[in-house]
């Protein structure tokens, strides 16, 4: 196969006076990359879900803060010194939940203040840390991918679910990561995608970028993949993770509980691969996560017209929590931890 | 809580001159009865799933027949018997796989032809005989829903999966006549319906039936069930079957097996209901079972607008196989049924 073109989910365009991003509202029907050349813009495209995923968001957010104080860089230092930390105020409420954002935004504006000399050499400081948190992002990927390459041999059939790829992070991923690798290194993988109910994830997202760097993917409903399991279609899972408790419980996209006990049942092994900083080692458990309840109209009404009764009863948990047990490994950009997990582990 | 307001998917109306039918196209939004009064009327309801589910697919097609036929009962009796023969051939054609189809419009066409005297007697014989396979449908949903009544106690919360209910049949269904019995003794009932991607049966059609009923019913994705069961919220699993093999092996709507697999892991019982024509002697094992695919576009673009890439592959089975060793009990009309699965049983 020929080298896989990995989507590019944020990046820098116009010498760093603009940051370009796939317009992920608007996927699979079509690609549509956007500048965001003002606060406005930023702000929109983080709202709206233009730009998703936690590290994606987080980049975006600190390039997007450096865009947004550009035009005052050529002015006085105090006021751009305030012009940063006013835009970064309206960009951090765009997404109150995602840790990343505040993250990646305290960072720029930190390096933007500390930065000596006139307006311009801040707004240099503030870009050079925004294009540093996307550099480091694909490292982190990098090494997830490199740490988990050794369990995608060739001929691998991977089934992974939601999207934990190149289209919500900076770099090639997490979940997606050893396989996008795989790939580059010229093994043949195929790919099962959950179309992942009730947002899709799977079938808009992670089948469209997956398809576009020329790896095979198949789109399957969620409820297929035990029969895939059970007709030996599926060498291993990948999944990525939102949350992991220090005991090695993993809080992920609904769903992938499901897909823990499908494998484990089949003898098909279980892998989540997840940037280190995942890891809270304050969550001794999962039973300590707190899962979000999300709007019922997402199943109600998910697709533009009623899919169920509207005043049906729903419920809609966001995540749910596979026990450490189930889990053959974790993928980190620092290693591949194998059971018993105890976390934090000496790095 | 009061009686539950069943819903009749087929029934006659006035005098037996017309069918009248739930138009299942429109639900969950809009509730609507037709009235099928022509042979174009029958097999368009037929053709274009106003009408579902095999049972009611059969009734409505012997009932269809008498409606089809009536204009000519003033006549000539072989011009009527030959009437009959076209309009049966006709029907026949609009769902050619269901196999209740041909078998009630041959009950019906031979019913016709024996009756002795004028058209009017063979009209006449032709309506008694749907009518027959009508109350033999509701007599049979009836003991199935008394064979499986012990299993669904006070306060027994109910997953269940597609439409085995009274949509479907000409009676309170198979899946859910157990649970339809529980509430008419007065038992509180709760169930949780799989929305049953691709065609969300479980959605549109269980949940607004149950509702109709006033029976407790909370809608999930199908990702959903494995996070419900282990935060223990599901009491049994109950769900229909569409083919039974010899050893107990059950085909039903994909999705089932991952039901199975996931209610043993953790220590639920899961129930199988259907009527004894549904066990295939000829079929040894579930192995012998062929599976159908269906049009990819049913999960690239079920919504009327696409979920997925326009040219992403697609594996959708219509089915999937449950093995005998994951089933706790087979409800059928006959029996509860515990393993070892031999069957034909002696009745």
């Amino acid at each position: 196969m020929s080298t896989p073109e990995i989507v590019h989910a944020v990046r820098w365009a116009d010498g760093r006076e603009a940051v370009r991003i796939v317009d992920q509202r608007l996927l699979p029907e079509r690609f549509v990359e956007r500048e965001l050349q003002t606060l406005d813009d930023v702000c929109e495209a983080i709202t709206t879900l233009a730009v998703r995923g936690a590290p994606a968001i987080g980049i975006a957010g600190a390039m997007g803060l450096a865009v947004a104080v550009q035009r005052e860089a050529s002015g006085d230092r105090a006021r751009f010194d305030a012009c940063v930390s006013d835009a970064a105020a309206r960009i951090r409420e765009t997404r109150p939940t995602a840790v990343n954002l505040p993250w990646a935004l305290a960072r720029a504006v930190d390096a933007a203040r500390r930065a000596p000399g006139d307006a311009a050499a801040a707004l240099e400081a503030l870009r050079d840390e925004a294009t540093r948190i996307l550099e480091e992002d694909r490292a982190m990927c990098r090494r997830i991918g490199e740490c988990g390459l050794p369990l995608v041999p060739d001929g691998a059939r991977v089934l992974t679910h939601c999207n934990a790829g190149a289209l919500a992070t900076g770099g090639i991923g997490t979940a997606l990561a050893p396989v996008y690798l795989a790939a580059l290194e010229g093994r043949r993988v195929q790919v099962w995608a959950d179309e992942t109910r009730p947002l899709l994830q799977g079938s808009r997202l992670t089948a469209w970028e997956l398809a576009r760097a020329g790896i095979p993917v198949t789109v399957i409903a969620d409820a297929m993949a035990a029969a895939l399991m059970r007709t030996r279609q599926v060498d291993l899972v990948l999944v990525g993770a939102d949350r992991i408790a220090a005991n090695g419980d993993v809080a992920n996209k609904i769903g992938t509980y499901a897909l823990a006990v499908l494998a484990r049942h089949h003898g098909i092994p279980f892998y989540v691969a997840a940037p280190s900083s995942t890891i809270d080692a304050a969550t001794p458990t999962g039973d300590a996560i707190e899962i979000e309840q999300r709007d019922g109209d997402e199943i109600r009404r998910g697709f533009g017209r009623p899919t169920a009764p509207a005043d049906a009863a729903v419920w809609n948990p966001a995540f749910d929590v596979t026990p450490a047990a189930l889990i053959t490994g974790i993928i980190t950009d620092v290693a591949l931890h194998r059971p018993p997990f105890e976390f934090p582990m000496s790095r």
